[in-house]
């Protein structure tokens, strides 16, 4: 069976991240999208809401699960036994950081942890988790950006609760 | 069963191509290696002669198949029933013409055909087909660069016979 | 009046290029779409079928007029009397160019000839005339890149008189 | 009448800015230059005192107003009716950053809000205002980037007075 | 006699700015390494920690100097008499930050400080301090990318002492 | 005593390449600037009319020498014994291919060649000898571009001869 992860922030999940795990779920038999859990950012979302978020997100699609790590991506990786972690590419400074850590990771997991690279559709191309929350803070709209539901989750946590 | 397809002119096949044929035939339960036919442009080697050079170097992995083809890549891989194509990147230019084509092929086959991204190990990063026949065509050191047998055939076509 | 020039082969007119027509003559008076005759080149139309097609594919909007010229651009906008040029930008390489001229057209006409840029819309961010081309040669799909009559006369250049 | 917006922190203003608002102010009717009260980042100055410095630094020319902003450039925009914003580019990580906000507030603004791009000038390529603070906290030499009366200003936030 | 000087924050130092130092060493007479003691970082060892390091890092170029420095580095330089500094490049974005850093030192040097590039050697194009950091922190294996005696020396500041 | 070595076209000599010779003469004890006889090519200039000119517009830095080669530069330094080879960088395309170079380079001498690069300065960061060429062919003003006598003789090139 071939596995593939698919690790983020997802904070929170937009239409461009649920385009990459589709498409990625088409490619692979089994498709683990997991949040990292990074003490050291200030997250919109709790890692358990974004989880619940993932699952609501992708429940059309039965070979996805969701899941959550902590630590080095190789390290989980290895005690899941997936071999091949998916990114997504949006721009050139995507590109340069995404390479970064897909050698380091190679390197670090004696080549038993590859990455394979998705290029976002054109229509999410300037879609980012930052944006979306900046533009929701001024309560501007985020619609065309995120799910329904997630929309409604994040206008809550700016306050404004009617929108 | 999951199929994908690595196009590329390979003249020659490169320790880089092979590198990316190594990792994409771990990823995928058959990968189709295919040189394409370009009539306008002038190869060192035929594209029967790129055929049989590619088989000798992936012999030894068992799920590489090798062919050629001619025209727009969306319809061989529709003629095949395949709906990823593998591409190697290298760097910033490149990546930004791949996208191009990635794209361009995304919609045009109304997505049936998506394209991922390996990165190029380092130590093949800065190597390419044609600095391989410039380099050779000085009759310089390509043995760093291409298996020895391709090696010898480049010199062959360049005239140094005993290198 | 504002006036505005946007030079370029047009070898034909993609969407992407209407586009930036559309919004340049937005935001000028006039704006002058004009076809660069460049001698060094074998294009698929020639210079006058360009102007016609222009032509065509602009006459709802009043505020472009369609021209073709030679040799230097700052020659071409004195005589004109126009002080800005407009450009599309849709990536990296087209950005790096694209500003070379700028610079070397700003210095040589002392500071007379300033261009401004937009960024291609997403949906046409990887559309060429080249890409077009290299389609429509092997009879592929050009109907989501160019307006439909561009479309059965580049059809017609490659032979593919009913498509 | 032709009207675009030039929006930007201006902490300080410097050369390279006015560079731009020059070349902007002859291409339009009117230029409306605003500093955006972003209240996330600590400046050196205040929004009244960078409104000031601006005017100052601007009065001799005359289709240039000063104003200052809070919340979504689009808001600001549609409220005084404005379908142009103009920025300058400087160098490739500019480019990426500022083509994701111009074409955010496309989408947003539902097209009534397209940005045009200026090439800042080559001898202004490399200047910024956050190089210029860093400068001058040093007691560097800042008079090449900035006017001279501000200048004196960003001394004086530093404590060297007579500088 | 040639000398240059080879400034940063070496924090610590990993092997590709060992490679630089090593290949830099060979250019010029004298090579001086100057750790900056940035007051606003907060760094994982202090000035003096870093200067010892480097020291027995470099311990068997016999023409290499360290030093430390604080302030802007046109003004060390003047103060030492040296006219080159010495950086390595590892990507496009590297790229343009440098080269904002070395056109601004030659401008407020007038023209007394120069800049050289080296490119970073493959094997460390990946490599940075804050990866380093970072994997060592959760308890990564950083053997592959400093000296063994660094590489205990930043286990032993993250508390695992008998890595 | 240390050596470089400064490859490149020179079809012409530009102010951009003067600037890059000027400051490396600095940097090393000699520096030799080396016309490569690239028969591939269709120049403006003969090897012996470009070795010739470079000779004229260096004749005031004693440490310069002129040559021409052919064949790969690491032959060519080799037979010279020099390690360090200098070249210009003005973007972000000049600076891929570039690496790519110094990389294929590095390697091939079994690292007894390196390259240091000098980042052009900015009034002459979008000047290339092909824009030169095709400028000059248009009749157009490349005074500002190359020194005067290489203006005229350029001039004759194109049977400009009065101007």
């Amino acid at each position: 069976m071939k596995a593939a992860i698919y690790p983020g922030s997802f904070d929170p999940v937009t239409f461009g991240h649920l385009d990459v795990i589709q498409r990625a779920s088409n490619m692979f038999d089994e498709l683990t999208v997991s949040v990292l859990n990074n003490t050291q950012k200030s997250p919109l979302f709790s890692v358990e809401e974004r989880v619940n978020i993932l699952k609501e997100a992708t429940r059309d699609i039965p070979n996805v699960r969701v899941e959550s790590f902590s630590g080095l991506l190789i390290d989980y990786a290895k005690s899941k036994d997936i071999h091949v972690a998916v990114r997504g590419l949006r721009a050139i400074t995507d590109f340069e950081f995404e390479l970064q850590i897909a050698q380091t990771n190679r390197k670090l997991s004696h080549e038993q942890l590859d990455t394979i690279f998705l290029n976002t559709s054109l229509e999410y191309a300037y879609l980012s988790s930052s944006s979306v929350k900046e533009i929701a803070s001024f309560n501007g709209d985020i619609y065309p950006c995120v799910p329904e539901f997630v929309a409604k989750l994040v206008y809550q946590k700016y306050g404004f609760e009617n929108r």
